[in-house]
């Protein structure tokens, strides 16, 4: 099938306008799409290089391009949309109720999201992740008295990732911490994380995807092998009902949705927000 | 000033909502929002319990919520909208439109975007996240040859945040490596570097922001002396010329400011998107 040339346009990082064409566009997902973003389009110039390149791809004869964008001042989305393309403008769409509602006129200032505007929600995510990679797999500092939450789960559950999600997106001072053969065989927690209890989260995985995670990263032997698997799921199940500790099967889902569910059974609150 | 209730609602993770959302509200700086997901509502019993909570804000007197919404199937958008609140339903919008123009049909299956739809996709999220953090900070591997991008910088300029937020966005290989006394007093990058020059980008930082952010981490000492800071700072800057080495300055920009303009300006690919 034709490929459709899909355009995030931002006068700032475009995360915005990729994140809500993305969700809009795997609704038709037997389409080809080639996605490009353009962002940081604060001149003049770089508006019409823009339209430029966007006229480019329908006088290839490819078919008409589907164009997202996300600016705030007037004068650049005028010239955008002089491209030949399918223009959908989100803040065009919805800055107008909202404004309407709230009372008050839109700064129209580019550079609000996803910029410094607020320097104590950049330092806490940063903070957040630095606790993440020091909380990590159960690492060096176990400063779990400050943690929002400690997830516990066999290596290779999603441990890592979803913390630095929660950091990186949500501020979320998560630490991780893996169960190993200790575990197993004792069938027992650790005191200290005992102690912090109400903090744990579970991750738990299907046998199946997790062997086949573990060979991607080593081949042979007993971490990749099935019947060790096998046990070390069944055992963190175990562990899991034996202290009550609330746990998500990360088996069909992605780090974005473990990060919700974890939230939204936690009750968690985000401390900064995308 | 009186504060607005937010509701971002969704059937799947409320990322795409928050995202949105967050942009738009930024544009009216001066208000207090209180900001809620309501996350993967897909069943009856969900949408109308969440009916309940936007609700109960209204009539415990406070002004009329705000409630951004992308679900995509009719029944449960139908009944949310029963709700008191200035209801911005993003698929609403944009599902006709671009339907139109790829004449066809949306799937109107839930879970597309942020879900495992796309094994591939989450796998290679997950290797870079790996990658990225068996290469920070100059650490362990090493493994230079098949990263995309290489940032340098001295410590506390951002890199391993950066690295990290373009491998869970965006699947990118980032390796870092910190700049220290002994490039400083050679004025010379390593050789392993040196070899993959095309690959390198640094990260600069102006003097009062770094000595406020290692003030933090280490009140006193050499390493958040503003002597110091301004000696390594300069430095940094001769190897960057010496080089030829792309760089941007990190004092005013988030995480994903950075990462766009490292993006933007080497051309890298995303490998998958947001």
């Amino acid at each position: 099938m034709e490929e459709r040339t899909v355009f995030f346009l931002s006068d700032q990082t475009g995360v915005t306008a990729e994140t809500l064409g993305h969700s809009l566009l795997t609704q038709f997902s037997s389409r080809n799409f080639r996605q490009m973003t353009v962002p940081f389009i604060d001149t003049e110039d770089k508006a019409r290089a823009a339209v430029r390149t966007i006229n480019a791809v329908q006088e290839s004869g490819a078919p008409k391009p589907i164009v997202f964008s996300t600016l705030v001042q007037d004068e650049y989305r005028e010239i955008l949309k002089e491209a030949n393309g399918l223009h959908l403008d989100i803040f065009d769409v919805f800055l107008t109720p909202l404004a309407a509602e709230l009372g008050e006129e839109p700064s129209y200032e580019p550079g609000r999201a996803h910029g410094m505007s607020d320097i104590d929600a950049y330092m806490k995510r940063i903070e957040a992740t630095n606790f993440a990679l020091a909380n990590d797999d159960g690492g060096i500092s176990r400063n779990y008295e400050v943690a929002d939450l400690i997830l516990i789960g066999v290596s290779r559950s999603g441990k890592t990732p979803t913390c630095l999600y929660l950091a990186l997106q949500y501020g979320v001072f998560a630490a991780n911490y893996p169960l190993t053969d200790e575990e197993f065989e004792s069938g027992k927690l650790p005191e200290f994380l005992v102690q912090q209890k109400e903090k744990l989260f579970g991750l738990s995985i299907a046998p199946e995807r997790l062997l086949q995670i573990r060979k991607e990263r080593r081949p042979m032997g007993k971490y990749s092998s099935s019947q060790q698997i096998r046990f070390e799921i069944r055992e963190t199940q175990k562990i899991f009902r034996r202290y009550g500790i609330p746990y998500v099967d990360t088996t069909e889902f992605s780090i974005e949705e473990i990060s919700s569910r974890i939230l939204d059974s936690t009750g968690v609150e985000r401390r900064v927000r995308p």
